[in-house]
């Protein structure tokens, strides 16, 4: 047997329920991890290891509630926890303590869950990266906003993680850090107790080793009945470069194309699909609901903590400013066009095929890279999952992204994990 | 001229800014007219004098910020202010403090708006009522959820206030209390900060006793520039009864013709519409929804602290044990289909004039109403403006609803403005 650090959410889980192991026993493995890996990886803003102990054995002593009883997971922390301290990655909340769980951690741990701690994010989610390094170099970005979900995660640290995404939040880290991530269709899982920066974009989500435990964490949270997302025939594949193709380096390419590669040859229809010129702008729309969506969400830190706020993010909001309101209607109504231009794609596609980073994690902590690949389908509200398997010149990993028609997740998950098997050791 | 109280938000701001009044004048009688009412009204959660009139000095000293400056505002305490407590409606959170102001009190307060205090809301705004009495007739309910603040506008006690809608909490309490409510297309003012229920329904909005104080809340929050609501020509207005017709009272249906007639004979063009048969379910889309979102949205409530909510709202999210995703999933897919349908109603018409509530507002103050008119279109995402103008049996008011186009905000409210003024002293 693996050690038990390295079991996936659902093998620990059957294990919990059988009786072979504890979750005290799971979570005392993960603590242990965490303490020989974090002074390298830094994945963690909050962890406290009596209290999360104190979790494990309270779930030891009941019946499975779920099939992610006893399991830890890490949370974001941009997500308010009330026993644990929340500083949405800011100064300006450092220490500070939520009146309420967010809902996600309340469903999370009414489903026998146990909440291990607060992974590091970038500043609100934006671009001042925090101190999480890539677990597999650790002078290369884990990515971000949710840096520390995903490192943690790759570093078998602790199954499953949640993390956000606004602009490339989940799928950019979970890319670079070599993990199966998730960002659901918009809306899909409730935001309540989550630090908001943009209505139309922000998206709850999470990260795992396997796509299963990503499927058990939608059940719980959206209420689903838990079903291993098995699927009867190979799927119809779009093979899509998207207007971005020019800034993919030569490893995204090659991982992308030798995805399609191996997954027609193991069965699947594999097809190119070239999207209308309309869809161009979408990434740069994205940008402009962000930034004006953004300014307006952190009306309260720009206006009475400003010093508190990092120039980049000063950076990144400024040209809110110079954003006019029928500017950011434009971009709405793109995006509203384009998201019904997509449905007409679905007859003949099951899932489209993009890629989920221009390339490898790039080297320093002081930038997480560019979610250049993700801002057009955050904002087209559709399902993502991003699939490790390849790697770069440097030997970090590469991933490749499955996008799938909007609400229907259990699908898009059911087809990731028919891929994902078949990519593993992908070159 | 009027008592100060009396103004309206544009009237005070002009003399405000012309040097006519000071802001301290102005929230003095508002403050005097509270002190008068409050007591048979109860409109307020939290006032403190002093820290209103603090505010509304230091805004004498500035010059003014926006058309807005020294304006005091009502804020329902479903919204976070960092400097007064926020209960939600709920025991849970007796005396909380938040750590943020919401993006909506922080932009209004970098607009020069004084926070005048916290307006009543039902608990986690829900069926429980608060305290609020109907300043038309104190037996009666001022409609819910934002009670107090449709109360207070409708007293004169504040020229403006925020509110929420997730079913009907906008347009049924100021259809009651007679005052002007706004809900914007669902998305178009920031709801960070807000007590979130439900993230397909929850729109934050407004009250005001005329139209054009709406459009500069409006030109606030999304950031555009104050223009008057003017309209350069009579709009083409279709008339339409709901699939809710059979549950309007007489005062309903009488409002609805009368404002018809009126405005067809202010040069309107008015003409019949009906909806197709795909509407009739939207209402209960709509039920489905809030209890689903909501039973997730409340999911820390619920599991942590059941013996604190109320009997009611207890009831009203249980059906949420019974709905499946599936049945969920089906609701959202209807609604998407209706919303794409009506897009193709505004080529003949510029609005929908439709009924606010089904009458006047019901006797006691155990309930708050019926939003059976508003389900809909809150679940439609459309903007909304409640005129008022008719009065029951009971010599209460009954407002009429106007519907525009997602997104039309701006123009839906120039509209309104012009059938405000035709649709005083309606009978």
């Amino acid at each position: 047997m693996k050690p038990l650090h390295e079991l996936t959410g659902m093998e620990a889980a059957v294990a919990i329920a059988s009786g072979t192991i504890t979750s005290e026993a799971l979570v005392t493995a993960c603590l242990e991890r965490i303490k020989e890996r974090e002074p390298a990886v830094r994945a963690w803003e909050y962890l406290d290891a009596e209290q999360a102990l104190t979790q494990a054995r309270a779930c030891d002593r009941q019946p499975a509630r779920s099939p992610l009883h006893g399991v830890p997971v890490g949370i974001k922390d941009l997500i308010d926890t009330v026993d644990m301290p929340t500083s949405y990655g800011s100064p300006i909340y450092a220490g500070h303590r939520p009146a309420a769980d967010a809902a996600s951690v309340a469903l999370l741990r009414a489903a026998g869950a146990v909440i291990l701690g607060k992974t590091v994010t970038t500043e609100f989610a934006m671009y001042m990266p925090g101190k999480t390094a890539n677990p597999h170099n650790p002078a290369h970005t884990p990515g971000g906003s949710s840096s520390g979900s995903a490192a943690a995660v790759a570093d078998t640290m602790v199954p499953l993680a949640l993390g956000t995404q606004t602009a490339g939040s989940i799928i950019r880290p979970a890319s670079f850090c070599g993990v199966v991530g998730y960002k659901p269709t918009h809306g899909h899982f409730a935001l309540a107790g989550i630090k908001a920066l943009s209505q139309t974009l922000d998206t709850l989500g999470g990260f795992a080793r396997c796509v299963a435990d990503l499927a058990l964490l939608r059940a719980v949270l959206v209420g689903a009945a838990p079903q291993l997302p098995v699927l009867a025939q190979a799927p119809r594949i779009g093979l899509c470069q998207t207007p971005q193709w020019p800034q993919a380096s030569a490893a995204t390419r090659a991982a992308l194309e030798s995805a399609g590669q191996r997954l027609a040859a193991a069965g699947a229809s594999v097809h190119d699909v070239v999207l209308p010129a309309d869809f161009t702008p979408l990434a740069e729309a994205q940008e402009t609901i962000q930034v004006f969506e953004g300014a307006r969400c952190c009306a309260y830190e720009l206006t009475r903590h400003r010093a508190q706020l990092s120039p980049k993010l000063l950076e990144l909001l400024a040209p809110a400013e110079g954003l006019t309101y029928a500017m950011y209607a434009d971009a709405l109504a793109l995006a509203a066009r384009c998201r019904q231009h997509l449905e007409t794609l679905w007859t003949a596609h099951d899932v489209l095929l993009v890629p989920s980073a221009p390339g490898e994690a790039p080297a320093g902590l002081d930038a997480t890279g560019n979610p250049l690949f993700n801002r057009m389908w955050t904002l087209l509200h559709t399902p993502a999952v991003s699939l490790p398997g390849a790697h770069g010149a440097h030997g970090l990993p590469v991933g490749v992204q499955v996008i799938g028609p909007c609400g229907q997740d259990e699908r898009l998950l059911a087809i990731a994990a028919w891929m994902h098997v078949r990519l593993l050791k992908l070159t």
